[in-house]
């Protein structure tokens, strides 16, 4: 038997590393900045603790174009290397300095920001790059190194004469990257992921006019400084305590993440955790119009505040997706090239420890000022709700905030919709009935009807409404929820009143005889009822179970089997109290019955609006025609 | 200067490509497999050029569970390796074995379809193995070899005692990786990336019952035997020739595809090149109902018949993205855990051939049977019309297809359409108007009126129709497209015809009043027309330009910013040469005047579905009055 280790050559696994490990190639520079915030970090924490016997600054970053030369140079103020350390760090391959570090340090330096991880993040430099040069000065009184590197992988190491403390690194840009030579592209890279790094980034110089001054001759020429360029904002508002954040605060931070969004969030939540990991963020809850923006601005995942992705799926729950803001882990497993979500138990708990905190937001949110709560309603219902579908744990905690509208504008959480329904709205068998109308507009007449009663009429129009309803009688047995066209207002709630019909047996038989001669009875079945000889004489009812299943199907799960595409099948309720009833069964001619009940029928059509396209315009001009 | 050479220890880059190159750890099973197919096609290869002088047979790949012992077995019988193999090829990390064969027989083995690229797949078996053995005897006359690592990185290799040709893979299950010893998820990862490999996968077997011979005694019992369940179909349809293929071998593929999908396709789409890139796959038109189905049942990328992802962008154009099928192409850059796209010239231009092959198919589909075409188009439009809008090279092409249906189905290309209208709907301006209903149903009456005058009335209903009539209208300045419903017909299309109004001057500024008194004048701007006195009295248009902006500003893109907030405003149509307005004229009691108007009103907002809620509970309340 033979043993030996697994070897591994650097020819084999360098081009890899070049050209297949990352997806996009713009993600140099996102790693290179990375680095140079590093060094900069680094020099900060050993200042802080002593070790480091120099004065620590204002260092910054500095992103350079040299067009004419084709090189890009990224300039650090921070620990720097000796030649010792660039052999160390430089050239081995996927050996972390910043892990190095952290363990090194690791009593202090936890929350020190440090970004980097896998020790292959300076290679990337590759992808776009012909040709690289590290000069770089360390902190210690060491002379400066000059490394360079064509990609071969054969490098060269010389002493420099650079004397300020820092790493420049210079790539000389290759033939088919030329892009990253523009000033927009750079431009466009260091917003997307360095807006919020810790440290100072310049990037070109912009021209300010000094201000006049005041004993300033009658011939004074104006007098113009250049000024740093600085593009990102070190300290975003997430890595602040909420205690010192306002209102104002949170809102222009939501517009420095969302320039192009001019409407304010509604409210946000500050996330800000430590144990059993770490992560800060800040959720904004839209306004959720119709308008497109919504899938464009998403939620942004951070790590130590580089810009990783916006694709949150799996660390943001499901229906927190249409949330916009920042969250930041660096606890967050990520592949190599930081595109990907490993596989993992801690990100189930961060998705859980999200939906908490959401939800407790929400909570106090309620209770602190209810008015404003309930006028945001209409713009949140919908995440709510899917929330309550999709999350055993957020629906246990919904009952403290998740409203219930009136078409009156009245909002109750469940346990006060029972407490001032219970009164009117009980049935002989004890059930306590919720009516609701699915469109204010479009029922308007059945809920007329309803309040004429003196019942209550709910709101419910979000587009999962039948599923979230199905769930709420599963859970309270004693509840029913009726749609207000769904039957006559008397069958809805029935109590023990008796109204009695005006017309004999015999009268009926022949009234539905005349009504079924004329309707379709595919569609529609008759139904005789002795109402209130006010209530409308015909009315058109569609029966809640069949419909509610209907609609479940339709909108994904649930429902029955096949049940989105039955056609649909109303009830025609005839009220034979009504003078119309009477009047029908009097006209003696056939065919002015038949018109009679025609223009009955398609009067109760528009109100459960069926009546339409040929059907109508023989309706309005016939009614043309009556008042012509 | 100093000079030297980058270098990597396995010690670094092993943990790496353990845990984080990979996002998923079940790739590692389609990895393993595809090693195990590679070993088989090389002895194909071998044995087809007579360099292996063996029988090559017919070999499968067997995956086994060993549930009792936690391993899981991938067994192949192709081409194995000696000792000296076992150093080379797995001791050397990201050394590709695949890569060096396809070299070394660049000549004849194109187009062997092996599939590896990296050398990297095998180490992935780390991810759920805390240990891993390799059992292995070559095709050449040489003892086997036996191969274990616990993933430290030291191996050990030693002689074994296995007599028949090829690999046997044996992974020691890690704790935290158990799932993968059961049946249920083996069978799941083997179909969702192993289906169409080109070797047989055995996993476990089915019993069957031997027919009763038809001499059997009377106290005959029945026999079964065991049969190897093989779970991949290695001859997928579109590794076929097109030829080889008719209509049923095509929706029986579909099928195979997608076993929850119960409708047929429409049509397909098979795709072959070979040159500049390699590509086969074959995309299928489905029937694009109202159902959910339609995000999930997505495009397939395959590699070689290893399937990739079911995430095409940038690879398929993106208004084919509603298509369902299979995209096969080696050629195709994805990053070392084939996850990610490569940003490449290659994949754009491989996007630019599907679109092309798909608008030529389209092409022939109209040509052989237009018939059959027209009755799909319902079906297929909206992928059309995006696709006009969305590429150019389609929208070149689309003349030769694209259908403009009539509310009477009739279907018309564009230049039938100019040819078939220009005799009766060319204005007094030399242009020629298409008119246009955007649902047959809401804009019933105004169709009629159109189509009383002999005008012919198209059925343009897809939500982005307004960006491709501004396009359409752009492309060809003697076309206009207008609403049915945007004014009244006489004004749609000028002719130079005059209608004399039965009123006075006095008495139009009279009536105009009268309207007006009782009219919105914020939503309504009335305009008097002396129109055929068998016209409708009151008519509410809604201008072209208006409505079209705001749709357009609603579906995203074009249109006027701010556009789609804006209020709806409306014409109120008088026809001064109706009864009614006469009517309305002589009415003396400003009551009864006001009544008339109202209904009016009312009758015309019904027609253009614009009575809703309160103001239609009254008016069915006052017409059922009526008719008491």
């Amino acid at each position: 038997m033979t043993t030996g280790k697994i070897n591994v050559s650097v020819e084999n696994i360098f081009p890899l590393i070049k050209k297949f490990l990352y997806n996009d190639h713009e993600i140099f520079l996102r790693e290179l900045i990375s680095n140079g915030t590093d060094a900069t970090l680094k020099l900060k924490h050993l200042t802080n603790i002593g070790e480091a016997k120099v004065e620590y600054g204002n260092p910054i970053l500095e992103v350079k174009i040299d067009k004419e030369g084709k090189k890009l140079h990224i300039i650090d103020q921070g620990i720097g290397m000796t030649s010792e350390e660039v052999e160390k760090y430089i050239n081995q391959l996927a050996f972390s300095g910043a892990e190095e570090f952290l363990e090194k340090y690791k009593d202090t330096a936890k929350d020190s920001g440090i970004i980097g991880h896998f020790g292959l993040g300076f290679y990337s430099a590759f992808m776009v790059a012909s040709k690289v040069e590290i000069i770089t000065k360390s902190y210690k009184d060491e002379p400066a190194a000059h490394w360079t590197c064509d990609g071969s992988p054969e490098f060269s190491l010389e002493p420099a004469d650079k004397t300020t403390r820092g790493t420049e690194i210079i790539l000389h840009i290759a033939e088919d990257s030329l892009e990253f030579l523009e000033d927009f592209k750079i431009r466009e890279l260091l917003n997307k992921y360095n807006k919020f790094m810790p440290i100072p980034i310049k990037f070109g110089t912009t021209t300010e006019t000094l201000p006049k001054p005041e004993d300033a001759p009658e011939d004074y020429t104006t007098e113009t400084i250049e000024v740093d360029n600085i593009i990102n904002n070190p300290n975003p508002a997430w890595t602040k305590q909420p205690a010192d954040l306002n209102e104002e605060d949170y809102k222009a931070f939501y517009h420095e993440l969302y320039p192009m969004q001019f409407e304010e969030p509604l409210f946000n939540i500050h996330l800000n955790v430590d144990y059993p990991f770490n992560l800060t963020g800040i959720l904004y809850f839209p306004k959720l119009g119709s308008d497109m923006q919504i899938q464009k601005d998403k939620i942004q995942l951070y790590q130590n505040q580089v810009f990783v992705t916006d694709n949150v799926e799996g660390i943001v729950p499901e229906f927190l997706m249409m949330l916009r803001g920042v969250v930041d882990s660096p606890d967050i497993p990520l592949n190599v090239s930081r595109s990907g979500l490993q596989a993992d138990g801690a990100v189930k708990k961060i998705s859980n420890y999200i939906t908490r905190k959401v939800a407790d937001k929400l909570k106090s949110l309620f209770n602190e000022n209810r008015e404003d709560f309930e006028s945001k309603w209409n713009d949140i219902k919908i995440v709510l709700e899917y929330g309550m579908l999709s999350e055993d744990k957020f629906y246990e905690k919904a009952g403290a905030f998740v409203l219930y509208p009136t078409v009156d504008d009245k909002y109750y959480t469940l346990e006060e919709l029972k407490e001032n329904l219970k009164d009117a709205q009980t049935d002989k068998d004890g059930k306590l009935v919720v009516l609701y109308a699915g469109n204010k507009e479009a029922q308007h007449s059945y809920i007329e009807i309803a309040k004429e009663k003196g019942y209550q009429v709910l709101l419910l129009d979000s587009p999962i409404i039948s599923h979230l309803i199905q769930k709420l009688e599963n859970d309270n047995k004693d509840l029913t929820f009726v749609r207000v066209d769904s039957d006559h207002i008397d069958n809805l709630i029935k109590k023990d009143e008796v109204v009695i019909s005006k017309l004999s047996e015999d009268q009926q038989n022949n009234l539905k005889s005349a009504v079924e001669a004329v309707v379709n009875k595919q569609t529609y079945t008759v139904q005789l009822e002795a109402l209130d000889s006010q209530a409308a004489p015909f009315i058109i009812t569609q029966p809640e179970f069949m419909r509610r299943m209907k609609e479940m199907s339709q909108t994904g799960g649930g429902g029955m089997f096949g049940m989105g595409n039955m056609p649909e099948m109303y009830n025609l309720v005839v009220n034979t109290n009504s003078p119309l009833a009477s009047t029908i069964l009097n006209t003696e001619d056939k065919t002015n019955q038949e018109h009679l009940v025609k223009q009955a029928l398609d009067l109760a059509k528009l109100s459960q609006n069926l009546l339409k396209g040929e059907a109508l315009t023989t309706f309005v001009k016939r009614s043309f025609e009556m008042i012509k």
